[in-house]
């Protein structure tokens, strides 16, 4: 099937190189939207609703892999219109109020499309994993034309995090399918969701 | 004279503070344009048009200092409407080439007001500045509105900064009066212009 | 009492704008430490001990009143002899064995003196308030001399960082002295340091 | 010759990781020697004797090739004890007395060994080049041992980087060969420092 094949060709390289450019920019479009967002919030409530941001761009080997497995060509226009996640930015607040905060601050920007957007902090994965994801358009100005870029946006508590990461971590071991460690670890994400609704409970209780 | 008053009222302070909040977004907002110019350009030419980006907020003190000297009162409304430079971003540049590409690609965006242009380096101060000076208006996100803060944007070469801040440090002392070194900074002026010109040049002729 | 007042005389004030400066120096060797050993760590074990490090110099103000409290004359020399935590650095690890591990990398340093330490992790405060302690004298290397600083190091992990600053935060409302809202506080405490036992575990359980 | 070959052994590979993260470490620690230096001389002068700081390790690629040059295997002992430019830590300053006061207080300092001392600003090379190289040892502070590792230092101003970086550009292109060209760069060189040494002299006209 020639549609699966590499592309090496000179132009294709150069037309990827760019292509990543531009993710790499909308990536910074959306960083400065938190940036700003968290500034304003710090000033109203005297507190940052954000505790760190991180970006990511999905590397040439995964992305060529992910088209693979969708039997596609790696070109820039396949994985434009067909990955969403090539560009990803997280986004880890202390309470889960500053992740609704944030997201709906953030999608009802008039130069924002919101492409989807998955709650697994309402219905966690099989897992444990909490997360709210959303996928966005943003734009990005060049020198000599605006785009719109797509932007996977993740946001979670601290301790959201914090469990996904050691989630992360084990996943690569082959231990994970030990039942007795996917339980815990599913135990562990209860207790943490538990603690994160009494700590935003309190929060709130004194706020008010 | 009223108007020329300070007012200490707890909601004109509220309003001054959002100010600030605000111009402090609309530095982010241009930092990130020339950020992702500098992406862009930088895949095309295999090199980066700009060598630093730094940023300015006026302070208290001198805002003060600037409505007195107008006669106007330090309200949020009458300073936004007055002073188009609360808000500085500084662009260094290796090639005085890098100073217009850069500036043409910043104004000629479609979110991007131009206000004024100065062009100290084809016509310099009289005591040697020289540096491209543009006053814009960029959109900023927040919350619940978008709104348009100037910033003043001053773009130059390495040596033109460098020269620069020499002059800003002997501006503040007496001696600066002496006939004789403000000769010799404006000799290194035009010393430091003809340099720029001919590592402009030699850039160009390998480059075309 | 003499010893009491502020001495504002220029002499004084100088020594004191010169020990800030070397408190904020040790504050860089404490950090470069730290990351020196984050990156040792993470070649060994392909995962970083360092979830974060901060600090701060404490303020001009905080300093002013802790001497009166201590009925000291604010001088240099007071300050740098019975002042153990004007300069701090805060290091969160994700685990709580990576605290203890790099507690123990850090303070077998041979250019470091171990002044005291106070672990609250094994014995936590009244109030739920969990963190390792450590106050050690670092030299730093200045043009003409080399001098010994003292820094306090707060090590502790991420849970329990987020709690101490929800408890920060709550102290300094009223409310706080309701004993339902400390009670509950406490309470997420224990959950808390359940959660790292836990999450420790787990990853051991993995590791080994 | 069997010395020459690259040994791919998994012990060999693990030797050259753990000695890169060692280089690592040591430009940290010479970074962080000239922010505490930058502390210092900020504090005494009201000005930074360091315009920026930038570092770079020797990459794999370049270590093989310069191995082979020298008719050397390429296995960590090798490196460290034939190599010394590994780990590269760049100083830009203003002015050229900062270069000689920086140089001067990190070499004078207790832990560091200096190797060697090349001043291309006395004598500069061929083509125009001038800076400061130096090579040190500085003592990297590791949770088992304290090494040295030894750092190539390069200060020189803010003219001497911009001539560098330009010259760096033009050696990769064929051009350069051209006789115009590398004789219109030479003079631009003697401009620079004769620019350099202006307003090295204006500067001091007024401090004393």
């Amino acid at each position: 099937m020639a549609d699966n094949s590499t592309d090496f060709s000179v132009e294709n390289q150069e037309k990827l190189k760019k292509l990543m450019a531009h993710y790499r920019c909308a990536i910074m479009e959306i960083e400065t939207k938190f940036r700003v967002l968290d500034e304003e919030f710090s000033l109203r409530h005297d507190r940052n609703p954000i505790s760190s941001v991180s970006t990511r761009l999905k590397s040439h080997e995964s992305l060529i892999e992910k088209m693979k497995r969708k039997g596609l060509a790696v070109t820039a226009e396949n994985i434009e219109n067909n990955i969403n996640d090539v560009a990803g930015v997280r986004v880890v607040c202390p309470f889960t109020d500053d992740v609704y905060v944030l997201a709906k601050a953030l999608t009802r920007q008039n130069d924002i499309d919101v492409i989807r957007i998955k709650d697994y902090i309402e219905n966690p994965k099989e897992n444990g994993y909490r997360s709210l994801h959303i996928i966005v358009a943003v734009p990005i100005f060049l020198a000599d034309e605006t785009r719109k870029m797509r932007v996977e946006v993740q946001l979670r508590t601290i301790a959201m995090d914090f469990w996904a990461s050691l989630e992360h971590q084990l996943r690569y071991k082959k231990e994970i399918q030990n039942e007795e460690i996917s339980g815990e670890l599913k135990s562990c994400a209860e207790i943490s969701a538990d603690l994160d609704r009494r700590m935003n409970s309190l929060r709130n209780s004194i706020i008010q």
